[in-house]
C-alpha cells in the first residue's frame, strides 16, 4: 500500500471508490507524484495530501465530496496553486481535489453579457474567449496567465484593474456548488440581483470552506473603446500619494492606478528592462484611464495636471496597445523581479484608507529599518491595496520569523488605520491568526455559525480563514483532522 | 390590559420591560394607534402588532431584541412602511420594532467616501447630506422622499438610477447588526473587501430575517460634472425594446434608461402634467447620461443615433436641472398616477434577460387580455427590471385573487425566460410562493442553513421569503408563532 494509513483509514478501499468514480487515471497517489501538490504560492508551509482526485464533471466532484463525508475525510480544492495565503495548502491525511481536467468554457452569451467556465479555466482564457468579439473579463490577478477561475472565486482575487471594476465578487453572477455534504446546489444565477440570500457573495471568498464551485458563471464588459496609460515620475513617495488622493478627489475613477517604489522599479528594470520606468525615480505611478475617445483624452490630461501639480517631473503616455503593454509589463512582473533581488521575498497583502497612504508608507520604511530587512512596495494605490514584498534569506535560522513578525506588524499597522488584513489573496492558512485584529469575537462568530450550518463536520478545508476551533463540540469533530499546527514548515 | 394576551404571553410584564428600556414614549400599545403599523406598502395585507416599539440607538434595539428573545416573541422590523412586498408585514402577537427615532446622519467622511447612518434616516436625507460638497448616493427608489434605509438595506432595493451604478447592496460598505439572540455585531466595514464570509452581503436584501441593522456605512460617490436626460418617442414597444438592447450593445451604460407605455405616459400626463411626455407614443425611453461634459456630450450623440435609427420618432434632450427635474417628474409619479387610472392597482416586480423584452412584453399583453384587467407598464429598461401595474377594483369580489393570479403569471414567465420573481422589490410575505420556481429545494434548503444558524429560534421576521417552514424542528418551534395565512386579508 503506498500511502500511510496514519488515521486508520482504509485508504486502499476509499482510493478504490475514488477510481470507480473517476478512473485510474483520475486518481494520484504515488508519493513522487503527491510532491507538487505539497503546497501553493504560499512556498513556506508544505505539507503532502494523501491522495489527488482529478474530477471532470459537477456530479464527479459530487460523488468524491460524498465519499469524504461518508468516510469523514477532510477535503480541499486547489485550482492552479498560485494562491499567496495558502488556500490550497493541504493537511494530513486529506484528499487534495484539483481542477486541472475542468478546463471547459460552457457557455458564452454575448448578448447577456455571460460566460459560463469551470473552475479551472485559467483566468485570461475567458478574456481569450471572448475579446474577439470586443469582451473582456475584468478582474486581473497579476497571475492571470496561469491561475484559474475557481481559485479566484474562492479567493476573491483582485488584480490592477479592479480599482474601477471591483474584485472578482462583483464579476460572479452565479454559481454551481457542490457543499460539503454533496448536494449540488444553484447560487445566484443570469440576472444581477437574485431574491432570497445572497449565497453567491458569501461563497466567492470563502477559501474553500462552504464547498467546491464546478460552474461559474462570469459577467463580461464590453471592451472599452479608447485606452491610455499613463507613467508619471515622482521624487517622494508623499507626492505620488498626494496625487492619488487628488486624482481619487476629483471625482475620477482610473480603471488602474498602481504605485511602485525605487526598489521595485530597479528590480523590475534589473529584469525585464522595460526601459520605460526611470531608475532614479522615488516613485511612479502608472495610471490606465478607459471609454470612450474623447473622455480618455480629456481625463489623461486632467490626471497629467494633477501630477504635474503635485511635483511629477515627468509624465509618459502609450495610447497604442504595444506602448501600453510594455508600461504594464513591469508593474506585472513585479513579484517575479523581488525573487531576483533576494534569495527569498514574503509578500503581504493589506488595505488601508487611501488618505492614509504617506503616513503607512512611512512607518513599514521604520519598520523595514528596525526589523532589518529591505521591503519593496508595489501596489494598487488606487484602493489602497498594498503588496509590501519582504526581502529574507530563507537559509538564515530565524529569518523566516522574523519577516513573518515584520509582515504581522505591517497588518496590525493597516488594521489601526481602519484597512484590512487582506485586500485579495485572502487568509487561508497563512493570516488566521490575524482575524481577531480586525473581527470582534461575536463578528468572528456569526461567521462561523455560517460555515458550521453549510459545513457541519468541517471537512471543506479545516483549519483556513478561522483561527481556532470555536466550540469545544467543533474541536471534539476536529479530533482526526490534523490541525495546521501540525504541518511541516520549510 | 390593552393587548389581547391570545398566546398566553404576560404582555403587562413583557411591555413593562420594554419601557424600563425606552422610556413610556418609547412604547405603542394603545389599538387605535397601532392602526397605522398594520400594512406596509402592501396594502392588501394587514394584521396589527400587538405593541410597537420605538428605540433610538443600537443597544435598546438589542435590549429589545433580547427581550423578545427570552419570551419567544417574534419580532418584525419596519422603517418607513413604503415596502411593496409585505416585508413589514406584522404577523399576530408580534413585536415591530420601527426605526423612525434612528434618524441621525452619524458621520460622514468625504475624504474616504462614506456616511454611516441609523437605520431610520429617509434615502434622500443621504445625499443632501453631501451634495454641497459635490457627493450623492446613488441608489433612488421611486420612494426616496420618503423610504428609509434601513428599509432599503432589508429589500436590496434599487431604483432609476441602478443600471450604472448598482442596487443597495453594492453601496453598503458596512452594518452594525443586532442578531436574533441580541448580539450585536460588525459585518463589514470601512474597506470596500473585507475578508472572511461576506456577511454583508447576506444582510442586505435577507428582509429583517438574520437580524437588525442599527448603523449603516455607506459609500457616497462624486456627482458627475455634466448629466444629460434624453426622451425619445417611439410609435412600438418592440421598437423602444430593440434601442436599448443596441445602446447596451453599444457598450454604453447610461446611468439610468427607463420604459413607460402608452397607458403610463397618459396617466402621468393626467396627474402631473409634465408636458413633455407625447400622449400618442407606444413608449418613451428616458435616458441619463453622466461623465465629464465631453464624454456626456458624444454619449448623447450616440443614443440619438441609435434611436432614431430604431424609428424614434423625436428625441428631446435636457442638460440643465430644471428640465432634467421635468422630464424625470413623470416617471417618478408613475406609481401614484396609477392611482388615478383605477381604484386600485397590483404593482408587480419581475426581472428578464434584457434580450427577451420585446416577447415579454407582448406576452404580458396577451396576458392582460386573457384575465380582462389592463397592465400599464413602468420599468427600468435598461437592466430588465420590470413593473407591469395591473390595475383592478378591490371591491369587486374575488377582483382581488384574480389579479394575484394574474401577477403570479407574469412572474412564471419572468422565470422562464432565465430571469427572477424580484429585481427590487424583494420577496416579503407577497412572493415567498413562487420561490420554488425560481430555486429548487436545494437551493432553498442552503438558504435556509443561514437562515437557522444566524436567527435559530425563527423569531426574526417569521413566515417571510421563504414558502414553508422546512423541517418538523422548525414547524414545532413555530407553533406560537401564527403563521402568515392566519392574517386578516382586505
Amino acid at each position: 500500500m503506498l500511502i500511510q494509513d496514519k488515521q486508520q483509514r482504509d485508504w486502499k478501499t476509499i482510493i478504490k471508490k475514488f477510481e470507480a468514480v473517476l478512473g485510474k487515471n483520475g486518481v494520484v497517489q504515488r508519493r513522487e507524484e503527491l510532491i507538487t501538490y505539497e503546497c501553493d504560492g504560499l512556498t513556506s508551509y508544505r505539507q503532502r495530501p494523501a491522495v489527488v482526485v482529478l474530477p471532470r464533471t459537477t456530479e464527479q466532484v459530487a460523488e468524491v465530496v460524498k465519499i469524504c463525508d461518508r468516510h469523514n475525510i477532510p477535503f480541499i480544492a486547489r485550482g492552479s496553486g498560485t494562491g499567496l495565503s495558502g488556500g490550497a495548502l493541504p493537511i494530513e491525511d486529506c484528499v487534495l481535489i484539483v481542477t486541472s481536467m475542468m478546463r471547459q468554457v460552457l457557455s458564452v452569451d454575448l448578448e447577456n453579457q455571460q460566460v459560463v467556465v469551470q473552475p479551472g479555466v485559467i483566468n485570461n482564457w475567458v478574456t481569450q474567449a471572448v475579446s474577439g468579439d470586443g469582451f473582456y473579463y475584468a478582474p486581473d490577478p497579476s497571475s492571470q496567465i496561469i491561475c484559474s477561475v475557481g481559485g479566484n472565486v474562492a479567493e476573491n482575487s483582485g488584480g490592477v484593474h479592479c480599482l474601477k471594476y471591483g474584485v472578482t465578487t462583483n464579476h460572479v453572477l452565479g454559481l454551481k456548488v457542490v457543499t460539503p455534504d454533496g448536494s449540488i446546489v444553484d447560487l445566484g444565477g443570469q440576472v444581477p440581483e437574485m431574491p432570497g440570500y445572497d449565497l453567491t457573495g458569501v461563497f466567492v471568498g470563502s477559501e474553500g470552506t462552504l464547498g467546491i464551485a464546478t460552474e461559474i458563471t462570469l459577467r463580461i464588459l464590453k471592451s472599452a473603446e479608447s485606452i491610455c496609460v499613463l507613467l508619471a515620475d515622482f521624487t517622494s513617495v508623499e507626492a505620488a500619494g498626494a496625487a492619488v488622493s487628488d486624482i481619487i478627489s476629483a471625482g475620477i475613477i482610473p480603471a488602474g492606478m498602481e504605485m511602485m517604489d525605487n526598489l521595485s522599479i530597479n528590480a523590475v528594470e534589473d529584469v525585464v528592462a522595460t526601459g520605460c520606468y526611470p531608475r532614479d525615480a522615488t516613485a511612479i505611478l502608472l495610471v490606465e484611464i478607459d471609454g470612450i475617445a474623447v473622455e480618455v483624452a480629456e481625463t489623461k490630461q486632467l490626471i497629467s495636471d494633477i501630477c504635474l501639480k503635485n511635483g511629477a517631473r515627468g509624465i509618459t503616455t502609450a495610447s497604442d496597445p504595444e506602448t501600453r503593454l510594455k508600461l504594464w509589463k513591469g508593474r506585472k512582473a513585479a513579484f517575479a523581479a523581488a525573487g531576483h533581488l533576494s534569495p527569498d521575498y514574503y509578500v503581504q497583502d493589506g488595505v488601508i484608507p487611501r488618505t492614509q497612504l504617506p503616513y503607512v508608507l512611512q512607518e513599514i520604511e521604520n519598520l523595514s529599518q528596525q526589523y532589518g530587512y529591505q521591503i519593496a512596495n508595489v501596489f494598487h494605490a488606487g484602493d489602497g491595496n498594498l503588496h509590501p514584498l519582504i526581502l529574507y534569506d530563507n537559509s538564515v535560522p530565524g529569518a523566516l520569523h522574523q519577516v513573518e513578525e515584520l509582515g504581522g506588524e505591517i497588518l496590525k499597522l493597516c488594521v489601526k488605520v481602519g484597512g484590512s488584513i487582506s485586500g485579495e489573496h485572502g487568509i487561508g492558512a497563512d493570516k488566521k491568526c490575524f482575524m481577531p485584529e480586525m473581527f470582534s469575537e461575536a463578528d468572528l462568530e456569526t461567521m462561523q455559525y455560517v460555515r458550521e450550518a453549510i459545513n457541519p463536520k468541517g471537512l471543506a478545508n479545516p483549519g483556513k480563514i478561522f483561527p481556532t476551533p470555536r466550540t469545544c463540540g467543533e474541536a471534539a469533530k476536529m479530533t482526526d483532522i490534523k490541525e495546521f499546527a501540525s504541518v511541516e514548515r520549510f
